[in-house]
């Protein structure tokens, strides 16, 4: 089942529907409440008739680091024996179409990275990896753009990873996936640059479900970002970085494509 | 002023209240659209017929790196020639009087960390330090608690940060302050062990705010905190982290007193 977060001409309010086909239909209660057995209002909506937005408006971004061995590899650091964990500010987020704009004060080493996202549906604390599926609502893509200078610069990720529209998030959220072996790809204007399968990632979705509500309780609605394979443009020599105009295609496999443009502000 | 929010024994949600002496009236509408002057609903309560909880619930926390210059050199680190940003997840609040869980897997040295918190009131985005003061609702004191050890393992502070209950905050929020020069202190079962002023900080409020919004939008709400003055547990040798039992106040001239116990799960 695919869920997207929408905006309707015809009345005010941010709602989720299930989407089949070109057809929306609205979702009754609170989404996060339900478990993946959803009431609708019987509602219906076109696609043309709604603006969809990111899948989901989160408490929390948690975000994974290093964690496909072959991107290890590329950023020339020994395999965690850990998942390492950093944050994204939640201002960063955009959906599917939106921009990603450029930082007017570090334009120049703006970085892709294709990720697969992870929305927990209830409070998670203390879960093992045998469990954690039960609290994976589903599965979206994400673009955790990364602004490398600065990321080299402070040390500390968080700012480089924050910037207004770093943080692409969509088309949907897919409840049905088996997450262990999915394509996963990263194309820029049609040029393919990262291509991989998240059979590579070190620590499995579960595993770091675990292990994140071994260390904080993952609130309803957290979006965890879970990786990114090689490939990324600080990878390439030269490095291949973003540019105005750009058009950048997270696609994953059994999820669907999430594609933004690059604009200068 | 003093903005506290508060549930009450008599009715159902969570409110904000301008509380005076041991009375609370209830503030009317979203505080975040009010600016300074608020509306009062004509409700009021006794401090003791009310729980008064953190003061604010943030979209992000953002926190400040190494802004005292004290606490610079305690930490053989050169001074910062900008403010070093990391985040603390939202599921770390809690409030004044709750208490501060070690962690089961690392108990052995959590810290605490006095800090001016600063709540932002509006969307702040590219604002002058001259302009930030319009940005911000008030002040709080903030315990930055911190597991030293997986901040040293993990290179990237955000999990040292977060664990539940690692960011106590309160007990109000004082909208009038003149942040330039207050003391600040932290006391461990009465032992004082940092005692400072803001006026050792390396970038004042306003530069931090200005920064920050010229690194992201500060959305209505956002929680920053301003960096810890020297006399952290782990500046002592050998150490002084915190142990089950210990009572732990935040003391910032201005604003209050937040109290802490820290207990075993």
């Amino acid at each position: 089942m695919r869920i997207v977060r929408f905006i309707a001409d015809k009345e005010e309010g941010i709602f989720f529907g299930r989407m089949e086909e070109n057809i929306i239909y609205k979702i009754a209660g609170n989404l996060f409440e339900q478990g993946k057995f959803l009431r609708s209002t019987g509602e219906k909506y076109e696609q043309i008739e709604v603006r969809i937005l990111e899948p989901v408006n989160p408490p929390n971004i948690i975000a994974i680091g290093l964690n496909y061995r072959e991107h290890a590899r590329e950023s020339g650091v020994e395999l965690p024996q850990k998942p390492l964990i950093f944050s994204k500010v939640t201002s960063s987020l955009i959906g599917p179409g939106d921009d990603i704009i450029l930082p007017e004060q570090t334009p120049d080493k703006v970085d892709y990275e294709a990720e697969l996202g992870v929305v927990i549906s209830r409070p998670a604390k203390n879960v093992s990896a045998a469990d954690a599926d039960d609290f994976i609502l589903g599965y979206t893509c994400v673009n955790d753009v990364t602004a490398r200078d600065c990321q080299q610069s402070d040390g500390q990720w968080t700012r480089a990873k924050s910037f207004d529209t770093f943080c692409p998030v969509g088309p949907w959220i897919e409840t049905e996936l088996n997450s262990e072996d999915c394509a996963i790809s990263c194309e820029v204007n049609g040029e393919v640059r990262q291509d991989s399968t998240t059979g590579d990632m070190i620590f499995s979705v579960y595993e770091i479900v675990s292990y994140l509500s071994h260390n904080m309780t993952l609130l309803p609605g957290t979006l965890i970002t879970t990786g990114t394979p090689s490939g990324v443009g600080l990878g390439y020599n030269p490095g291949k970085f973003l540019e105005e105009g750009d058009v950048v295609k997270v696609k994953i496999q059994g999820v669907g494509i999430l594609e933004n443009r690059v604009v200068k502000p």
